[in-house]
């Protein structure tokens, strides 16, 4: 059961709960911007169904809606930043503004963000870069769901990559993945519909392969992308890795195991090594490089080329990452963003507490 | 049928055939290195093997055996370099260098190259940045034989990413991946023992999945990590093309279905837009960051962490990217190189060729 809602409704609501909860203006219109944007972008688990789960985290403590955001040690071209345990949703746009502004001075900026809270979709922040004519990263460490190649334990979280590509003419390369086979939202979805899990997205709590959906919640693990060794999840565990030691121990956040859950309810892991948790946010100028025309003539045809492929016999056509969000953000737009009934009543549950209109 | 050969009498040949080429004896001896690296550490299809691969490009004109490698367009953080059709194996180490210096520099140093060739192993230069407290990243495009998801056509190259991160006490991390399901290195041996492929590993001409491993000869194409759209190929297909746009867009190199294939004989793609194969290298210094004892201090928790991960039933135990290939160096150092006999006759007609002793 979902119903249609229109954006400006969903943002009006979701600034108004970020000022509920002692935001600025301006923080509380720059959360709803880029929580909003994955709803638009199609990727509902990460967008206003969540914001109770940040009130949630609010309440316990772990969100400080006034965040002195500062830069704790930098060279030229990077920077660690504190995110004084900020909403995420306001730390990485601010600390993808650090990166922007060192590629401006010196080609590139890389900022590693600690002490910080879920940032939303990791689209959003590369895709900042895209009308600076800089090529956008943006990558972010999360609670452990998945088990390393071989192992029972669950020690990373599904810890995405974005980058945001500028083009000429043609519409941008933007990549926005978990580096698991799936991510945790395509789970829920099966869960709420009772429904299996195709093979090779999740093992049990023994480390062997299962179809039940329920399986992380009995001990289980979402698996890296690859599935299996055969099939390269060696590479996925090490993709996942690697967002997991730029974001967390470059900057001195919390990583593997340790990384604080999101649902305020599950207790901190012990012995916590780092802050919060953590990001890593690039831009490159282009014209670091070669000039930004040069590049765009050339990635028009990249583009052009890929979009044009012959596709296989029985589906459309192939596609360039970002492709899919794009065509959903332009209908989502137009017809209203679908909320199942379940997250509408839990966003009147909030307008109810603060008591402002839903 | 293998037979074991020494490091060093393997190093010394090599040098050998990249002097008889016309290269300086520090060309040769840098070239032989890289080479070596890939034999040293389990990746025999990028090592000595191919050694009369590169011999034929440099018959076909090619392969420039002292080329003027140089700066193009620059930045404090970013350059671009020409490496003149060179060897990859010598050009890589040197943008490399580049990269380092530019990190000593300003905090981080990103070059993307034009004009070159193979590269050997991108795990080699990645890896030349640990001993300077850096992370090292390394990325080159191929010849296309990968299809993305839903394309029929094959557009991309294997396009391996390298990321080495330096540690304390503990081993470093050091992933050196395909970014598809399975290099084509493992093909080849499924085909000279005339075994099937894994499902998922190759589609046929139409783009239907298939397990005959020869189907790559009769128009068929790797896959992308993840095997299929269900399992996550999108995102190996993004990677791929992250890599082919990193290192041949920014720099003016081949991209897609126009690089240069590495055997001689295969006819060069019409109408090629860029020169030669690119690569994209980087360095990040870890005090650009945090101070390097802070981090190694944390980062050896994070390896001894998932190091000592319980494993699942039956497996040995969990590993972190870089260990299989470092316990294979160990061996193969102490006990030899093992060549099959048709690399070991093609390189005594290397020998021949040359008049140089094998």
């Amino acid at each position: 059961m979902t119903s249609l809602f229109a954006y400006d409704h969903l943002y009006d609501f979701t600034v108004d709960v970020f000022l509920a909860i002692g935001c600025s203006t301006s923080d509380a219109q720059l959360a709803a911007t880029v929580l909003l944007s994955a709803d638009l972008r199609g990727i509902d688990s990460h967008g206003v169904a969540r914001l109770s789960g940040y009130v949630r985290l609010w309440e316990t403590g772990r969100i400080n809606p006034n965040p002195d955001i500062r830069i704790l040690h930098e060279s030229p071209s990077t920077a660690t930043v504190d995110g004084d345990r900020g909403l995420g949703l306001v730390v990485a746009p601010k600390a993808m503004e650090i990166a922007i502004r060192k590629s401006k001075q010196c080609g590139s900026g890389w900022v590693s963000v600690q002490n910080s809270n879920h940032f939303g979709i990791a689209g959003y922040h590369a895709m900042m870069a895209l009308q600076e004519d800089m090529i956008g990263m943006a990558m972010t460490n999360a609670s452990a769901l998945v088990a390393p190649t071989f192992s029972k334990e669950r020690l990373l979280g599904t810890n995405p990559i974005a980058v945001a590509i500028p083009s000429g003419h043609e519409e941008p390369f933007v990549a926005d993945m978990a580096t698991t086979t799936a991510a945790n939202g395509k789970l829920e979805i099966l869960q709420r519909k009772g429904m299996e899990a195709p093979d090779g997205w999740i093992q049990d709590k023994d480390g062997q392969s299962t179809t039940n959906a329920h399986s992380l919640k009995e001990g289980g693990a979402l698996l890296p992308l690859g599935s299996d060794y055969e099939h390269g999840s060696h590479k996925g565990y090490a993709l996942g890795s690697i967002v997991d030691i730029f974001s967390a121990i470059l900057s001195g956040a919390n990583y593997g195991p340790w990384v604080p859950p999101f649902p305020a309810y599950v207790p901190m892991p012990d012995n916590q090594p780092g802050k919060g948790i953590g990001h890593f946010l690039g831009a490159m100028r282009i014209d670091g490089f070669r000039p930004a025309d040069e590049f765009k003539k050339n990635m028009d045809q990249w583009l052009h080329r890929f979009r044009s492929a012959a596709p296989v016999s029985g589906t459309e056509h192939v596609m360039v990452p970002g492709d899919p969000e794009r065509y959903m953000e332009k209908e989502r737009r137009e017809k209203g963003i679908p909320l199942l009934t379940a997250v509408a009543e839990d966003l009147s549950l909030l307008a109810k507490k603060f008591a402002i209109k839903f």
